[in-house]
């Protein structure tokens, strides 16, 4: 008997409460029964995001939703400007270059953010900029952008600002319509611990306004039609959605504002910091090396010398049953991820950073047994955490 | 107390078995116990396609599996053939159109079937054409189309033949490499009862020759990256998939291969007979008057003069718990459509009739009440339902 522990930076554990939402009866997504559920899911994530814009729900994985947040407001030749700091920046460049827009790229160091003065120094040198894109949380780093800031630069230019929060969303602080982001990508299987296959896109009126225009080809990803089937009574998807997933969504969504958002926040704060004051005690090297850049969503650490990151996921899941994940892209080999995304507890913590400890003395790495876990219960005694 | 009976021609019931499965914790899409499920399914898919092709399963409903077949096998300009049939055909047409093929269109009565004679004919007027695109059965008619003669023309032209078989898919026998067919579509939530929210496209070795040169844009739906991912060891998808749909489909599929295929499919058309000659009976006049074009999946029926479709299925839905679906597109209001697709047995037959007469009393429409049901008793005995 192995007790199963996800620990990765999405698709994160779902709750029995929400598992059991999942498991309900089939409701034909034309009937009253689950339209009342889709409009309550659709205000509850308006919620979320913090947002009075138009969002909606699609039936696709994130990347979907990326490729929705890229076909619906551009035209063939337009140029954009991507902020890459991680795998998920990388991919935003390719759905771009794949539709034919023109890529300024801003290329930063993976661990390391965007710096707000770039990208104002570019729309500057480029007043033809149709749009920034960029990550919120950069999933394949833990490294976590300014967007508050960079938001307050681009709502000064002609240019919409793209914002991928999928892994951000629901962990730290965002605010939609205060910081002016004009797109937002959200995912159900992060922060929200719902189960998998539904993502959200808002659209501001900014980006409406480039949507009239936007020539680049579409159909089921078409938030033009979407918004038409919204605006029915009641509202509606254009195709058949995932219905248990959003029905899932709504306890999920239920459970984070019953905790209150400001206390799902600060748990992931908490949680991060003691994965990230864990391994350093431990002796490992975080990838985010500035403590003003880490999220609060993943943990990336380096692997230390003469070890496989391979190794260590490996025996992590199959003897002691904890999955975490490995790296991507350029960095698969050289990192290992913790996530602390959505239905995580502190414990999940405890038992994540003692498998690492047992898993690391197994494979002869050296340090003092313990110190981890122990430097996680400090931070959650310093942090009151138990109290808050 | 009320207790529900979905009818429509899906989404449709979802067992207990399945939906328990369905409730299974998260395991992570890239773990390795995940991974023995996926290559299941898509080794039973490649059973219920009977085919040899590459199967690939989407997050996403239908409609994008259909732009997966469209955008993963033209270019800009190129000439393609939509027969249409109804609502879905409809569709077809439209996607190519937004992604700038150029569509020659065979539009057919609604409630009809395409003519081989006329795709053959077409097929030797334009040798330039590069596919040809239809339904197998037509959900918003209850038609279904001959595609075993339509695959045996269109094999030897240089076009490929793409057929959204979302809802004939294991209502109605369909061979994929016996009858030449390119690109079949399908969906989780029509015959397989499974939930809403994946679709799955086959790829013949013809279809990939064109892949090769094809130009659409195309990135979350792009199939040469599910392809690759597919190859890898062990498979995968790109994206993160729809975990627990999957995991709820490799039940729903051993489901039907436990009934065995034959008996699936007479089932379904013994049903779908039920139906039609219940409500022959009533005096009502089922849409596809052609019995040879009806297939098993829906029935659609022509609503009588002063009565209004969204009355019959209104009360049927809140007084009687049992809901069945209205027109599409330009029958909207003239029809009523009552699926019997999946989880669905002889009682429920003998339910939907028997709430529908209940209804058209009440609705002052003149018939003999029982006679309905009795005709679906009727059938079964006949068709020695029971003891097969």
């Amino acid at each position: 008997m192995i007790k199963k522990y996800i620990m990765t930076p999405g698709p994160t554990a779902i709750s029995e409460e929400v598992l059991l939402e999942h498991a309900r009866p089939l409701m034909h997504h034309r009937s009253p029964e689950f339209s009342k559920i889709f409009i309550e899911v659709t205000e509850k994530l308006k919620k979320l995001f913090k947002t009075q814009n138009d969002v909606f729900i699609l039936t696709s994985s994130g990347t979907g939703a990326m490729e929705a947040g890229v076909v619906n407001f551009f035209s063939t030749g337009d140029k954009v400007l991507v902020a890459s700091i991680g795998n998920f920046g990388e991919r935003f460049k390719k759905i771009c270059t794949r539709y034919g827009l023109n890529v300024i790229a801003l290329d930063y160091e993976w661990g390391d953010t965007a710096n707000p003065d770039d990208i104002k120094n570019a729309l500057d040198n480029n007043p033809d900029i149709k749009g920034v894109l960029l990550q919120f949380s950069e999933t394949s780093t833990g490294a976590i952008n300014d967007i508050e800031t960079i938001g307050n630069i681009v709502k000064n230019y002609p240019a919409i600002l793209i914002v991928d929060a999928i892994s951000g969303l629901g962990a730290s602080n965002l605010e939609t319509d205060n910081w002016g982001l004009d797109v937002v990508i959200g995912g159900s299987q992060k922060a929200l611990s719902a189960p998998t296959g539904a993502a959200f896109i808002s659209v501001s009126e900014k980006a409406w306004k480039l949507n009239e225009s936007a020539n680049l080809p579409r159909f089921y990803f078409d938030l033009g039609t979407a918004r038409s089937y919204a605006q029915k009574t009641p509202p509606q998807t254009p195709w058949t959605p995932g219905i248990s997933i959003i029905v899932a969504m709504n306890k999920a969504l239920d459970m984070m504002f019953d905790e209150g958002l400001e206390k799902v926040f600060e748990r992931h704060r908490v949680l991060s910091l003691a994965v990230q004051r864990a391994i350093e005690k431990m002796g490992l090297e975080p990838l985010v090396k500035d403590k003003s850049k880490r999220g609060f969503s993943v943990t990336s650490i380096e692997v230390p010398e003469g070890i496989e990151a391979k190794d260590i996921t490996k025996i992590m899941r199959v003897k002691y049953g904890v999955t975490i994940a490995g790296g991507q892209g350029k960095l698969t080999g050289k990192i290992i991820r913790i996530g602390n995304l959505g239905y995580c507890g502190i414990f999940d913590i405890i038992v994540a950073i003692s498998a690492l400890e047992i898993t690391l003395k197994e494979l002869g790495y050296e340090f003092e047994a313990g110190s981890g876990i122990t430097e996680v219960e400090k931070t959650f005694i310093e942090n009151n955490y138990l109290n808050s």
